[in-house]
């Protein structure tokens, strides 16, 4: 079933929010089976949205508008919808109930077009709204569905899930589609895609397709099948025959982030972390106490933002910094050796380098090394990145995770 | 000028990113008088761009599409606009140069298909990509304007900001605006348009229109005169009666960010600032690190994950922790007075608190502590925040920073 979405509000268009609703209704639908053609987004202007709605009805068979339907003047899209479909709004009893009941218990005076959030297309089937007071509703002409939502993500998500979709579901025209990311880091999407281009273009079902993310690349397979077990061997042979081929870079599915593999393998191997960041300035750290439990594994950092700090907290040598610099792979490497004894964690790792956009004249922005202390003794890897200040630090966090996960995957 | 956005990429179809860069030019061409009435979404499908494309120009008279411009087999956007403007594409000399030099630089072997990014609509303006490889561009064509930008948010902002608005300004189609966006942190979006609603109410030119961005608020304040000084008193005033109201939750203009202004005031003050971060895992030293230039106010800071780093590191006392907490006031001076004495900085600021989801039983997720520590004394602000990990998180970061800079600015 050919689908599309249409965000109604002028806010849009100003710039003032993202379309979000789109992108949360995309990805429920993709899930589900539907195929997403087209997002559009139009203001709060009866005409444009009128000649919006009848250009979707003539590529589309279903078109699920949000926005458009709370209580000022502006809002107006189940207006423009009835006229569309050539019927009128009527008072929807419960709807009209829950939104006097709301302003009882709240206690705040109901201004009198509140109650115009009660209004629902005649014939049309509503969607109750648990989370605000306009309501949704599904109406059908012509042979085509049309589902409208409110704008607020909150309650346009809540409703979707719990009402909206199930109803869509009843419809049956989809195809199941199981689908399954694979997530790489160390490799560029053109290299990536040349490796495997074969597979890509000969790939029919499930079908390949790359994606540039930050920093990182993806791959999205998708198999139609109506049999999952089918579906999910599909996707098996067809993450194998990718794996032969770019597995070195590959390090999780679907939304697995760097830092979660990174400290579930740690813990996994009772092991522990401690980081010594200068080019950094903490990010590292940040990123790995994003998710809960961190504490399991990570211990803490030193950053250490200038030399005096660097002997200060780590005990780097003064000759050190002198011979070599602070950018350096020595200086890299006493930095993970000098966290990793003063905490006594399994591992500690270093960030030493120049992020620009300036150079101080010792270093080229973008040298970058990253030291890894372990009981082993002491790596340090050398990186030379382009681009933004933002983008080097941003990829000498990715780089000391990736090349920590697989240590600790190796049990190195 | 009636102007609109199309965005290529079946990603955003299947909702894989949210539609940002419609956000981002909607915002920047509005501020400079343009008028933006259509977004749209398409997936990498040459004969649906086509059909969009034909669409657009028969409703808008500039069209500026983003994405598509890379490198591999369904980037198709200027195939698919050359193709419907009637001309063909060329190589672009400088770009492939650039291209070439990129890959030299790097030192990566270059397949085969990136040179496919230097290739432009013939007879078009060509964009400088400064933050990637692939080109942007202008084509005119039957009276409109086409504008193909890259699909990645950094690039395309930059590409635009520098080359893309200026040639559209030199079209001189649009109404003149002036706008400033003041920033306020602290203060909610219905309280703060509660404060000033007569002023919102009563004025209209220039407008205020008020925004809820993350973990702050911004009024935009537009102005329509034909003449800049004009414009510029009109503004001046409408942000004096502004201030007079909620001016202590003010903190800068535009694109103002609190680390940016925090590390400004340090400088001018000539005074320096360590962290101790628990909570926060090291977000305050990485974002005060996102501007160069940070080693001149920052010295480090000792990310202390658990009690024994924060007694090893920081010299917290051990009888603190057991009859306090680590999320307690008495551990968070404790903690600023540390890594104050350990940096020797004009000042020394802590994060401690329960970021949840889960409690460990000690504290309620969203208690959080913030310790100042100065010559002039240890202050503790305490917070009861609410929401996610990521939120508490990263407005505890924000509300030491909003802190640190009052005191800075009053040289306490």
């Amino acid at each position: 079933m050919k689908t599309e979405i249409i965000a109604v509000g002028t806010e849009l268009l100003l710039g003032q929010i993202a379309n979000t609703n789109a992108q949360f209704l995309s990805s429920e639908l993709a899930a589900a089976g539907f195929h997403v053609y087209h997002h559009t987004a139009v203001g709060d202007n009866s005409q444009r949205l009128r000649s919006v709605m009848e250009h979707a009805a003539s590529r589309s068979d279903c078109i699920i508008l949000t926005g458009g339907l709370g209580p000022t003047k502006d809002d107006l899209t189940k207006e423009t919808a009835a006229e569309y479909i050539g019927t009128t709004l009527a008072y929807h009893a419960e709807s009209l109930e829950a939104i006097i009941e709301h302003y009882k218990k709240t206690g705040k005076e109901m201004s009198e077009n509140n109650k115009k959030q009660a209004l629902v297309i005649e014939g049309s089937f509503v969607l109750p709204n648990d989370k605000g007071m306009a309501p949704g509703m599904i109406a059908c002409h012509d042979g085509k569905v049309w589902m409208l939502l409110p704008g607020p993500p909150s309650e346009m998500k809540h409703m979707f899930q719990t009402y909206g979709l199930p109803k869509l579901l009843e419809t049956g025209r989809r195809e199941p589609v199981k689908s399954r990311v694979l997530r790489f880091f160390g490799i560029g999407e053109s290299m990536l895609e040349t490796k495997i281009a074969d597979l890509i273009e000969h790939q029919s079902n499930p079908t390949i397709a790359p994606l540039a993310g930050e920093h990182e690349v993806t791959l999205r397979l998708s198999a139609r099948f109506s049999i999952d077990a089918e579906a999910k061997k599909a996707l098996d042979e067809a993450e194998k025959k990718i794996l032969e081929r770019v597995g070195e870079f590959y390090y999780g599915h679907g939304e697995s982030t760097l830092e979660a593999m990174l400290l579930e393998s740690l813990i996994q191997s009772s092991a522990t972390v401690s980081a010594a960041e200068s080019l950094t300035g903490g990010w590292f750290g940040k990123a790995l106490t994003d998710a809960a439990g961190a504490s399991k594994a990570f211990s803490g950092s030193a950053v250490v933002y200038n030399n005096e700090m660097k002997q200060r907290m780590l005990g780097v040598k003064p000759e050190t910094l002198e011979q070599f610099g602070a950018v350096s792979p020595e200086c890299a490497a006493e930095m993970a050796e000098g966290i990793r004894s003063l905490t006594g964690t399994s591992y500690g790792i270093s960030f030493t380098g120049a992020a620009g956009p300036d150079s101080d004249g010792s270093a080229a922005p973008g040298t970058v090394y990253v030291g890894i202390a372990s009981s082993a003794g002491t790596k340090v890897l050398s990186l030379q990145l382009a681009g933004s200040r933002s983008r080097i630090r941003a990829l000498t966090v990715k780089h000391g995770m990736f090349a920590l996960w697989q240590m600790v995957k190796k049990g190195q």
